[in-house]
């Protein structure tokens, strides 16, 4: 094969950065209204900046650490790859945010001239979120490739990737929930002003916390896996294919994949009257079309056969198929929102049983549809005569699902950029059609968010299981016996952790929370004028309050990622790592699914009873719907979209130590041999 | 060896056996109280006896079916024991219902003479109920044993215990519930009468509830673990030992545990002003005592060597251990109930959200615990050099854990008769002061309940990973090798069981509760004078209302637990249901902690704040803790115990299946190669 077509990818990278380059200068030229508007958008724009910069200064701790770890027990060449993985997640974050706080008072004064022109900004505002997380991933893993000639070595990418999508999204995800469960609680309920007032002190820390939580936090956990599923390819390619078609196909595939979503982006315009979503909805479709007509040839040319279309293909359409789902459950146009609206209205302890029964049954469909997948792909591509190759399919599963990121990362960020756009128009007081347009906007961003969530879950499964496959490669073991005791403990121990790990996030938002709940409240009553909108709040120190605690509260998690693995690959041996991966894998996913698709619902049968139905706002099934809503928040927006990835984080971890593994693997378990 | 000794098994059945015919004389024997106590506790009792009778028609139907199933694909013998298991689960059922049924009213009146006379009784109800469990278990598997000469063929009883015990698990925990909350969401909080008033129309199904969850349903899971255990270990220890030592020391260790159990029983006795506990733990300490000094000596005199009794030893000594750490998450002794009572004072969605994450910190502990045992059994006994030996002692460590049942069972049976002592005593009218003792002796079943769950749950899991080692026997395979992908699909699939079955029940009772709501508001507006205490209400149709729907609603996840796993047993082949069963173990025991645990910190939370913490009963704090505490009621009662019989159950099935799975397995998977 051309190796030389490998230099696609970073040039695909480079014509992502700069198409999101092109539209950034687009918003910036863009009308930024008064200057209310403009105050009220720099404070948000500020916090979040601020939010980042310490954030990426207290990961510079870790990421030196674990540098030098990489230094000294793998080589310098991963540890190189490590560096910039951290790097350009952070740049990707950086890039987003900056644009995404340009973006959302835009929005804002773009809906004065109508809902085609807001919509269009929102959308370029997410888009370039979506095109720095490709165009940054892409170049990078391109160019380190191209340097290093070895698959095994870019995995460090893959690990600096992971590294800081961890810390995002935990933190952000803190962050987003600690200042909106206080605004909500002081603001909406005690104090009875409406959302996004600005005599509310929380209400821009709140604003913050859309950008990083579902941002940067968002677009971090899709750059890793995208990343990873490229990773877990070109490492089985390597091994599989001598004259490079294994490392070939996956590049070239991710480089037409960013030109599709470039193109899909293009068909997002709708007109005044029709439903955003729908507009949202084709240039996803436009771009998978795209890439299925593409990995067609590309498979047919580079290895002769469709075989690897249809693994891509399988991937491809489960995604699609998972978003469908998370939306069935979740949105109010399905039975399963209504029902938990009905239970409502016998109170709070009946609405969070049936949003429980809710999340668990979802669950089910989407790890079929997952299962089917791995098992189309792999039995495609090679199945037990040829086993490596089917690993391979997996891979390219992943790679498929994966392959509309560009897309994907777009719309789930445009969500955020239209919430943000509402307040801002809410708090400078714009007249009451350009909020119901951005209202719109918004309510098609929620649903958009949860199919989003549905969309990195599934990922996130398919992309670990791949990895997963990497790293049995890598430390060259023959089999993960579960009838070995030391396998089933592996699994016994790995499932154990999303429930240790979500309970130490749930219990950081609460204790965040609290903490805002007391400095909202000590404003209202110290600040004299503050609620009768004579004198300002001091909205600074609830984003301190907020950057803190994520700070402080994102560093056990991280760390147990990152060490559990290994230590438990030192001790116990690979084989044990194995099922700790595994079983952190099942657990994890089921998990994330349940808390995402219980959140989700909770959120949107509450906003169901809004409309006016079981007695609407104020009844007593709305009260009752607020609570499952709020039980919701810190489900749906941190404890379950960490899971993600924390299973990807200990894969990869696993995976770049493998040789450490290899060497000195299972002392504990010699000990008792 | 000596095989006769075999025949102490069923000696001690027996002994077992006329020992709980003993009790209940003594029992029936003692004074029922006045007429009014005596009308109640008829109720109760027909009550009882009803619907245990119409369960067991229901179940006749699905026993004739599986016994006819086993005759034409297995063979008449395992379907004869088959029917043995069934009809001696069903008998170990009728007897301790039947004894506790009449305990209550006797504790009621016992408690007129004292703490300590009621004390006696009740807890003699209890050892009734453990004695028929460990009695029939080991008489029914000793006969069998000797008849059949054949470990494989005597899975059969567990195939039978099992499938009872599930029905009688999710039926009672739906009949329970659903008693429970429409009880108190119309009595206690919309009619504002206290609980266990006569006026209530749902008191005596929520009674009865009470012995047909916490009697009938908890013995025959604990009767299916413990003759789980046993059978796992004859039928490894069959393979290892030619000369029979291998099924002789399980059969007479179990013997021994009969006898320490009767013993440690005797020492349960405490003064007036103790408190009950102790002596209940008196009992228990006694028992475990009796049988370490035991197993020291059998595993000296029959194996020449101490490595079983270490193993034996772990096993009990770890489920000690996870009764005390279930006590540590559930009582409001400790910080974590405080928490949640804390958390309670900013509303009931902060209440539900520390709630649980009490209940998925717990999980990592016992899960650590378990590990420990199954690692250090495996490596004493036989390590890898001798894989199968190894795997001996994980059933030996389950045989540990569960040697100690029939006090378990005993001390676990107490909780409800001195539950339904206390509702006796308020309907009757009976003085404060006897209430007041039959309150005392009710808390502390709430707390032998949570530690007799924490242990069903531990237990279940030692048990299904010894069936697990047990089922790769029978099918004859190697390997369950996690890096074939129809081994992860399988542990996928597997993980997803506990979600499903947990949302199908807890939507159960939401069901039956809902209909038991509407009946009882209809019976308040309906029967005139009802509430001036001057009509009787209409028991007999919310009795009526909570079986058929028990009835009704445990078909479907039944008929689930028995069907799938031999699907996908013969679609996707021995390696896949292999990871199904893991995938099962893990997520089930998981989710059955967590819920477990979360339901009963709730519980406890709500009481400590009715001891008028955080502003007592009726606080804003209160109501909140009320929520907490209706959620975790399907938590606890229901769809948490259910996944213990769940991951037993299916591997049972699996291992009584496993020669068709040998002939006919994997007929999807061929199609595919």
């Amino acid at each position: 094969m051309n190796n030389q077509l490998i230099v696609l990818a970073p040039i695909a990278g480079v014509i992502a950065l700069l198409f999101a380059y092109f539209l950034s200068n687009k918003i910036s030229k863009a009308d930024a209204g008064n200057e209310r508007m403009k105050e009220i958008s720099s404070y948000i724009h500020e916090g979040a900046m601020a939010f980042l910069t310490r954030e990426y200064k207290t990961l510079s701790i870790f990421i030196i650490v674990v540098f030098i770890v990489l230094v000294l027990f793998i080589d310098w060449k991963t540890a190189v790859c490590f560096l910039f993985g951290a790097l350009f997640s952070i740049l990707a974050g950086f890039f987003g945010m900056q644009v995404a706080t340009k973006a959302n008072v835009r929005t804002a004064q773009a809906a004065t001239k109508g809902q085609n022109k807001a919509l269009e900004i929102a959308f370029s505002g997410g888009a370039v979120m979506g095109m720095s997380v490709v165009g940054l991933g892409l170049l990078g893993l391109g160019v380190l490739y191209l340097i290093f000639q070895d698959s095994n070595i870019v995995t460090g990418f893959g690990l600096g990737a992971s590294s800081i999508a961890l810390f995002a999204r935990v933190g952000g995800g803190i962050y987003t929930k600690a200042a909106d469960v206080g605004a909500d609680l002081v603001g909406k309920v005690e104090a009875g002003i409406p959302e996004d007032d600005p005599r509310n002190p929380a209400v821009i820390a709140d604003n913050v916390g859309d950008n990083v939580g579902d941002v940067a936090g968002m677009g971090a956990d899709l750059f890793e896996s995208y990343v990873g599923s490229i990773i877990s390819s070109l490492t089985l390619g390597a091994v599989l294919f001598k004259s490079g078609e294994g490392i070939i196909f996956p590049l070239v595939l991710a480089a037409v994949g960013i030109i599709s979503s470039i193109i899909g982006s293009l068909f997002v315009k709708g007109d005044e009257n029709s439903n955003p979503q729908k507009a949202l909805k084709n240039g996803t479709y436009v771009s998978s079309v795209l890439i299925l007509i593409a990995s067609f040839i590309l498979s047919k040319s580079i290895f002769g056969n469709l075989k690897a279309f249809w693994a891509i293909a399988a991937g491809l359409i489960v995604g699609v198929i998972i978003g469908q789902l998370t939306e069935m459950y979740t949105s109010a146009d399905f039975r399963h929102v209504k029902k938990i609206a009905k239970q409502s209205e016998t109170g709070p302890a009946t609405n969070i049983i049936s949003g429980l029964s809710v999340g668990m049954y979802s669950t089910v469909l989407p790890i079929v549809f997952i299962s089917v997948a791995v098992l189309l792909s792999f039995f495609i591509m090679g199945g037990y005569s040829n086993a490596t190759m089917g690993l391979y399919g997996i891979a390219l599963a992943a790679l498929g699902m994966l392959s509309t990121t560009g897309m994907t990362v777009a719309v789930d960020a445009y969500g955020p950029i239209a919430d943000n756009a509402g307040g801002i128009a809410e708090m400078s007081g714009l007249p009451k059609e350009v909020r119901k347009i951005t209202d719109t906007l918004d309510s098609v961003g929620n649903t958009t968010a949860a199919i989003g969530k549905g969309f990195a879950i599934g990922s996130a499964a398919l992309t670990a299981l791949a990895l997963f496959a990497s790293y049995s490669q890598a430390v060259g073991i023959q089999k993960i016996d579960l009838l070995n005791p030391i396998t089933l403990v592996g699994v016994l121990l790995g499932g154990v952790l999303p429930y240790f790990f979500g309970a130490l996030s749930m219990e950081a938002v609460g204790k965040a929370a609290n903490h805002m709940i007391e400095e909202v409240r000590r404003q209202f009553r110290e600040i004299p004028g503050l609620m009768e909108g004579k004198a300002t709040p001091d909205y600074k120190t609830c984003v301190d309050i907020s950057t803190q605690a994520a700070l402080k509260e994102m560093v056990l998690p991280g760390v147990l990622a990152v060490v559990v693995p290994i230590l438990v690959g030192l001790l116990l041996g690979a084989e044990a790592l194995g099922g700790l991966i595994a079983g952190a894998v099942v657990s994890g996913v089921l998990v994330a699914i349940l808390m995402a698709n219980s959140g989700g619902a909770w959120d949107n049968a509450k906003k169901f009873i809004e409309t006016g139905e079981h007695g609407g706002k104020g009844s007593f099934a709305h009260k009752a719907a607020v609570v499952g809503d709020t039980v919701g928040d810190p489900f749906k927006d941190t404890a379950g979209p960490s899971m993600n990835i924390l299973i990807k984080l200990m894969t990869i971890v696993a995976l770049v130590f493998a040789p450490l593994f290899v060497k000195y693997g299972g002392m504990l378990l010699n000990m008792l041999k």
